[in-house]
């Protein structure tokens, strides 16, 4: 067998056991490792290198739209969860709680954070005075806990790190205002630095977050047609507001209650990366996020000068503000060429004696697995200019799949077929609970988002009349 | 009154009651609040932004010594705290329990990380296989909770945030090296960005890491001339090798435990910031991490062309990499000024009609009070050079009190006399326990660090032969 075929061998075929090839991938490029306590997960270098890649893009547009960053803490006391109806009966059945203290036993028991707007409702309720003080825009980067069943490397965790915006307005409509803005922030980085396109809209009641008056997701298509849900920002209304006293003192003189929301993504979406991108070979990093944009593989690295070019490139490289490496380690070409291919480093730079001394390096893009040549003299901006196509080709491929896999259907038969079929299904929708949980029970596919500007005559389900088009798709 | 003393009436005499200014300071100035479980804080957005300052700054110190950043469970099984005797008997005492999840009763408590050598350990025992996988170099950015009795915003609070350092070594000597190479990358980084001058050395027994073989620790002297603790590096030998099986095979063909070494910096670093460099007005912030560098203060602000004037240098300065606000709110200049200086920004700038009209600015530094000007075509250029003095004056007076108030002692009423007037107080110890524990009791000092290369005759205690000279100071 020859060598290549061997290393493929090491992950699951991604076309037969997706579910497989996930953990193969995650596990064999050390992504990430199970941590001792179960649902716990080890981010290791390399997958923890992306999500620092995704804080800088993300944290910076969430500072350009007015956003300052802090820090609440990770213990909130069991009787805050209880203040607001249904975000206690979401909320409780998952938590973790902290009963015991320098060794002794509480007074009151204290939860870990599963998400926080109950700490920051706390907090704002203190700090809010007057319509001046409006808005407050604050976001934290933290790490919670939800206490989940079937757990999957960053794609459900008992902890993960994620960000959480919590935002208090003056009026409903700024409140709205903001809770859209996030949203578009949200799918702009999905789309410009993940390379990942998404469907966006208002979620189902079912499906809306707890305690949250609208919640609004960002959905993407992986690869086998299934959704995984890459973000969501909530319009809470007054209803922490209300179950913490964030009240304020408005220009009439009056005291009135603010508007607040919540917005927050996650290490779900290294998951979503993956799942996203991913071939056969393994994994497919965006450039935009990639700890390794370029890897360097000297060929005939034993011949006097070959290691001192490869270096003296990835110095240039590096100098250019591109993140090359360098592998010089005595393993094959061959081997090397696999393995960072199933890292998924977006472009593989080969240089040996005869490029050298013809002045030129070879390039690989990963996406294509195609072959070019480029003068080493210019280098950088050879490189850069390839990073820049995979990122958009990533894009685009991405794109089309998503285009191509979205049918309508009018029967429960049709929708079935379509998400057997890896498709996301729109079909219309009588607005009822019964329906929805039907739908799901039958197809195992769960009201996404509801499509905007779109109509339908007839529920999918019970065949009334249809109130909504809905966006249908089995999920992560 | 005057206005400007109605203000700094806001807080209290730093010369005749420090505790009580520090907490009027850091509450006034909106770094930090209480949160609602003792012993926690909100870090809020004023007092987040110097932490990313802190961030960004050791950070690419940590990684341009070859570490690499990961993400470590939150909860750690309750028995792993016990396979290092040292290490429980430490640690036990003060951690927070986990006892209940997605509402059942755990088979195993868990504890929230107070450090986390041992779920490292676990994690480089399953990963490490050959002496080709050494060194290991990991850091990480994280939240820990230690359930403290006596608590204080930023200097001891039961959760913080930190980074903790984790490396993996093939000998005793590699080890060490690190040990000292990280206490010397947390000196220079003191010194050069917080702009404390500190002293490093190796702690007592009494004093180190609970299962260090031994502790390195950096000491900065505050406003009244008590001590902090403002870093730690330990060399753990093989302790937590073999309490966690953290084993590989060598060159030689033979398995052996490795040396572990871990070191960290904390949300302390800004308690030490503001006690080190806080005067009667309140706070002053070094550049390099203060999160407003220089603030504008519009004079007569409504004349025709003052708020655009001082927009236009706000985006010059911020083009050039200042990180410069306006403060363009209906305040009095007066109270502005009062309100900056309190803040600690380092440089003020006033910009009126006649200064505009002359094409100049008005330049005043937050640690001198010192008014300058300086063309306004000169912006950036002026803007930056101050800074750098700024930052270098904050150094060099804090360099010249470290120096003036050590003192030595040859008996324990000269110790006495010495930490009671606010000094650090060299002194000859034999090495025991009993001395150091009876000279903690008498004069509440405890040793800081052991000196090297001094050399003293006697015991400042007990009078026998000394075998180290120690620096003994009060502490936070």
């Amino acid at each position: 067998m020859a060598k290549e075929n061997q290393f493929v061998n090491q992950i699951a075929d991604i076309e037969t056991d997706f579910p497989r090839w996930y953990t193969d991938v995650v596990i064999r490029t050390k992504l990430v490792d199970y941590g001792p306590v179960k649902g716990t997960m080890v981010i290791r270098p390399y997958g923890y290198a992306i999500w620092e890649n995704i804080q800088k893009e993300l944290d910076a547009r969430i500072k350009a739209t007015g956003h300052q960053n802090a820090y609440f803490p990770l213990l909130i006391p069991y009787s805050y969860m209880t203040r607001e109806a249904e975000h206690v009966e979401g909320f409780a059945p998952e938590v973790a709680v902290v009963t015991v203290g320098g060794g002794e036993k509480l007074a009151e028991p204290l939860v870990i954070r599963p998400t926080s707007e109950t700490i920051f409702g706390e907090m704002y309720s203190k700090w809010l005075q007057s319509y001046r003080d409006l808005p407050i825009l604050i976001n934290q980067w933290a790490n919670v806990m939800r206490w989940e069943k079937t757990t999957r490397p960053f794609l459900r965790t008992s902890e993960f790190l994620w960000q959480e915006g919590h935002t208090a307005h003056a009026t409903e409509e700024e409140a709205m205002e903001e809770t859209m803005k996030m949203l578009g922030v949200y799918k702009e980085f999905a789309e410009n630095c993940l390379a990942i396109p998404v469907f966006t809209g208002r979620k189902t009641e079912k499906e809306k977050f707890a305690g949250a008056v609208a919640t609004f997701g960002m959905e993407a298509m992986m690869h086998d047609g299934k959704s995984l849900q890459a973000g969501t920002s909530h319009y809470l209304g007054q209803n922490f507001a209300k179950a913490f006293d964030i009240q304020f003192l408005d220009k009439d003189g009056t005291h009135k209650y603010a508007y607040t929301t919540s917005w927050g993504v996650s290490t779900r979406l290294i998951g979503a990366l993956i799942m996203a991108h991913g071939d056969a070979r393994g994994l497919v990093l965006p450039p935009v996020v990639a700890p390794v944009q370029a890897i360097i593989v000297p060929i005939a690295a034993k011949k006097e000068g070959v290691l001192d070019a490869a270096a003296d490139l990835k110095a240039k490289l590096v100098a250019a503000g591109v993140r090359a490496e360098m592998d010089a380690t005595d393993n094959s070409p061959g081997w090397k060429f696999n393995e960072w291919e199933m890292k998924g480093v977006p472009v593989r730079i080969e240089i040996g004696p005869r490029d050298i001394e013809a002045g030129k390096m070879v390039l690989v893009r990963r996406d294509t697995h195609e072959k070019t040549e480029a003068p080493l003299a210019d280098a950088a901006d050879a490189v850069k200019k390839l990073l820049a196509d995979v990122q958009h080709n990533l894009f685009e491929m991405a794109k089309k799949r998503k285009e191509e896999r979205v049918v309508s259907a009018e029967t429960m038969d049709e929708l079935l077929k379509g998400v057997e079929g890896g498709n996301f299904v729109k079909a219309g929708w009588c607005g009822c609970r019964e329906c929805e949980d039907k739908i799901k029970e039958q197809t195992a596919a769960t009201a996404r988002v509801i499509v905007e500007g779109e109509h339908a005559e007839k529920c999918v389900c019970c065949g009334k009349e249809a109130k909504q088009v809905v966006l249908f798709a089995r999920a992560y």
